[in-house]
């Protein structure tokens, strides 16, 4: 049986901000750092820094991790405070009673849990979406706010104290508050997934005026495997900073993995519900039907899952437009439906019953992600006629969504030539009236197997700067096979990475702030400042240790890559040092100018 | 003794195509394919396809590898029969000379060489720009322009017969020629590195109108490395697609690993001569001299050096403005000669000597690659005044080098925030007269040691879209410790990557081509293929074989990443086949449109 991942970062505590609005407790990460010893040898304390945590109670080391019992019920007042919830007696879905009543799953049952879901009571709608629309600014929202802040407040602050760069300086001390973020779900410019299902989830946003946000995608195999082991891939896929989770499982038992996960995750979860129908059917296509995809919706929405992705867009005039493409169609729940649309000689039911999805998922709050099912596979598809058809159509359906009060986001491609990134944007904002975009890289080659999350992070990076509000991330195991758990880290990490750059490329105020840090830690040598501060700590010491391993290298300045004589931020601390004591010349020389070739 | 890694890659042998104008054998790699299946089984054969080759003789199984005996002189009656060079007596450098007469280091020696060097005859000038200005096409400039095509007039057909997406045919057939070549040498908007003394290496090209190019650093570290190591490293980082190396050695017997590493290496060589002049002073800043340079810098062009990084841009009035930085000057030749500079309390000597090091440069064509010794290491410190500042003094640099018909090239950061990226190229081109840019990254973000490969393949990538001609890779140990061999190839991947995403951006003539033959075969699930085709042959395969090992799973219609019944290619397959049976169905819809919402 293998362990949960548990224990915090390095020189990391969980720390917990107090709400204004409400009486909440936002979960963040604070960094200690080493003192800076000056030339004269004194020490000059460097303030702690907090960053976004995605991490949930695993890293907090005052909280006894059970996974049977599953998370603490963050949400579960707020949600019972609203009085617009009501609990249901039993399952709704019969595929859902059907397990239950199933004695032999009862060993892999999650059994903290009384199966009496949550639904919104008749008449009402219980979506963020809806409450931002009424101008209430739920504790969800204010929670984000406080999370996506990361305290700039201190920021500005410690710049000044550090005297850096004027630059920072003019950083706005609140840039995101609670009524900001209600204004923008209420615009539809973000989203906030938030199942009443899943109160164990910590508040978090999908926007393109919020911290890019990265999706890992997580999924048994069919053969199978413990319990505690599809926990702990989700577990490790937040520690490492994925902001949400889509489970995309297959094979047996799907029902009672998805209970244990979404338990115990303290991130949104996400789905393919057609993935888990097509298993109802055995993998016959044929026998895919709107009332068991129904009925799976259903069975989902009270479990908890947070957003569904929706293969809806993609309707019978396209298919014919992807036949000379030189990769098809690309997307596993596009391909299904495409093949569903020619075997029934039916337009395609997502499509059909659009409203009818709207409004189970408006009763549980659960967030629609519009599958791109025909993304293009390749750089020769890019940009092409299927594409941007289907694009038009996730537009029509976002307003559908929005009139229903679901909250909707889209999800774009997939392989796209750089040049070719930015038009995606663009015709997703002019087709989409500015809903979060959600993209699979893209990958800007299509040569590169064996190195797809390098190949999508490029991509990725890109179109997060110009605008998208999560990327998915890509392993390097993309197109050959099965990611393992070094797959999934090293994917998570890479995307963080890319999401990273672009928060910066956005001017996010404080965003910068982190890489300042480390880059004050790197000029003066603290190296264990520096494994703290970065995004895989992990890494970074193991690789300063592979050539200079004693505990004494690290504080030396200098390390392997250019040893001693050859470093050059220990040349550059001895120019600073020489240019103090040259001053006046030196300032003669500045003020003259000495270029003879000028 | 490590051995020389041989033999070609997957599928793969050496083609040599003949030159039209000059007896030239151009050195390619063509990749066979095996044959597409149709759906009535008829076997339909694919084209070979030819891609650009830097691995030189090595992967030439025909060729029998001697590094004690060296390359062949490819170049040799090329640049006798321009009878415009005299072969000295002996050496000229006295540092070449002190170690000639060394018997102790005898036993290191490269002896295969008589150490009578070329050098320019009195008042002639044998550059390649110098050349070009004549209006001369050398048989280098029509090795490039053949090298470049990628046999574009056979991917015009092919695309043809693919029936491939009608953009392709729109590709002119001849895009580079020797005339163009050259025109863009003259124009000093391209280099040409070919110093007359390392007649061993293959022409190629560094200019923003060719393809991209990755520059790989290698170089002993101070502990004692055998021969065969030394030129292992290189041929190494050349296999994987390095088009140039940078020989950073430090330490003890540089100059002889340095004459093994010219004699056996097919792709231009460049070196930092300032290094090794620092060694000479046993690293005492304050000892260094024009002369003891000036010495090095002869020594280096006798032994066939192509290029030189010169710090020379970097003057006494930049200091003052780097104190306030956040991380001062990471640049190694650059804090060397800050340091330099207020210990003597004089002008850099890179400086005020450049017009004589450019008169040297000039006899033996060796190239300069003007030093950014004030890149930015810190997303702090981006496009900041002393940065732009030395930019400026390396565009007057550049006017002085065309005088003297010394072909230069200007290097770039560094660390640069994505939407800073841009302004590094505009500002080069404007200030540098077109001379082509040469970056390291930049990185995009400061916070990702261990994962600095992808921080710069972001940015590298983006950076070469907007024009830049070679980037110098990064390791994933930057900041940490010494690259060893697999973090060089997974660096000189990761960078062939993000160059030719930059190439297909560019819209290159045919870069896109491999993308597209990559993809059909991903499409006919022809795996061997596929492996073939890829950037890194040896770690599609061994991904894909980690779960699927058996013979029997490189030509099934599905892998493990998604399963068999999952595999949206598959599916994707199966819709074409029921598309063709319902085509007439499907045209009533295409044309009526079937949109309930729209």
């Amino acid at each position: 049986m293998k362990e949960i991942t548990t224990g915090n970062f390095p020189n990391s505590k969980k720390i917990y901000i107090k709400g204004n609005i409400h009486n909440i407790k936002v979960a963040m990460r604070e960094i200690s750092l080493s003192d800076t010893k000056d030339r004269e040898g004194n020490l000059i304390s460097n303030p702690a820094i907090t960053v976004y945590d995605t991490s949930g109670p695993y890293t907090d080391t005052n909280y006894e991790v059970d996974i049977k019992r599953g998370l603490p019920k963050l949400r579960k007042e707020w949600i019972n405070s609203r009085k617009d919830v009501r609990t249901l007696n039993q399952l709704s879905s019969e595929y859902g009673n059907k397990r239950l009543e199933d004695k032999s799953l009862d060993k892999i049952r999650f059994t903290n849990y009384n199966h009496t879901p949550l639904k919104a009571k008749d008449g009402m709608i219980v979506s963020q979406y809806y409450y931002a629309k009424q101008g209430i600014i739920t504790p969800e929202m204010e929670y984000v706010a406080i999370r996506e802040n990361q305290r700039i407040d201190e920021i500005k602050e410690n710049y000044k104290k550090h005297k850096a760069h004027e630059e920072y300086s003019k950083i706005p001390v609140t840039h995101i508050n609670a009524e900001f973020v209600r204004d923008q779900i209420a615009e539809g410019k973000a989203i906030l997934p938030s199942n009443i299902n899943h109160p164990e989830s910590e508040p978090m946003i999908i926007g393109e005026n919020f911290l890019v946000k990265v999706n890992a995608n997580i999924g048994n195999s069919p053969t199978t495997s413990s319990i505690n082991e599809e926990v702990e891939k989700a577990v490790w896929a937040f520690r490492w900073g994925a902001d949400t989770i889509m489970d995309l499982s297959t094979g047996q038992n799907i029902h009672e993995t998805r209970e244990w996960v979404i338990r115990n995750s303290p991130v949104p979860v996400g789905t393919v519900p057609l993935y888990q129908a097509l298993e109802k059917v055995k993998g016959d296509v044929s026998q895919l039907s709107w009332e068991i995809y129904r009925d799976t919706l259903i069975e989902q929405c009270e479990q908890g899952v947070d957003y569904f992705t929706i293969h809806a867009g993609l309707i019978w005039k396209h298919i014919p437009m992807t036949i000379h493409r030189t990769t098809g169609i690309v997307s596993r729940g596009g391909s299904i439906m495409a093949k569903w649309i020619l075997q029934h000689q039916k337009e395609n039911f997502l499509y059909t019953h659009f409203e009818d999805i709207c409004d189970i998922l408006s009763k549980y709050d659960v967030a629609i992600s519009l599958g791109d099912g025909l993304r293009p596979g390749s750089q020769a598809d890019a940009n092409d006629k299927s594409q941007f058809g289907e694009l038009e159509v996730l537009g029509e359906l976002t307003k559908i969504a929005r009139k229903k009060y679901v909250q909707v986001i889209i999800e774009g491609p997939g392989h796209v030539p750089m040049h070719m990134v930015k038009e995606n944007m663009e015709k997703q904002r002019e087709h989409c009236d500015n809903a979060p975009f959600y993209t699979l890289g893209p990958l800007v080659t299509d040569i590169a197997p064996g190195y797809d999350h390098i190949s999508s992070a490029i991509g990725g990076a890109m179109i997060a700067a110009y605008g998208t509000a999560m990327l998915c991330y890509v392993t390097q195991k993309e197109h050959l096979g099965l990611p393992d758990k070094n797959d999934v880290k090293e994917g998570v990490i890479t995307f963080k990475l890319a999401a990273h750059a672009a928060d910066i490329a956005k001017g996010f105020p404080g965003a910068q702030y982190r890489d300042y840090v480390m880059s004050k830690a790197r000029f003066e040598f603290r190296w264990k400042d520096q494994f703290a501060l970065a995004l895989d700590s992990e890494k970074a010491m193991k690789f300063h240790d592979e050539t200079l391993p004693d505990e004494g290298y690290k504080s030396t300045h200098f390390c392997s890559m250019c040893g001693e004589h050859f470093c050059s931020m220990r040349a550059s601390m001895e120019v600073r040092e020489l240019a103090e004591k040259t001053k006046e010349k030196s300032a003669e020389f500045e003020n003259s100018g000495s270029n003879i070739y000028l």
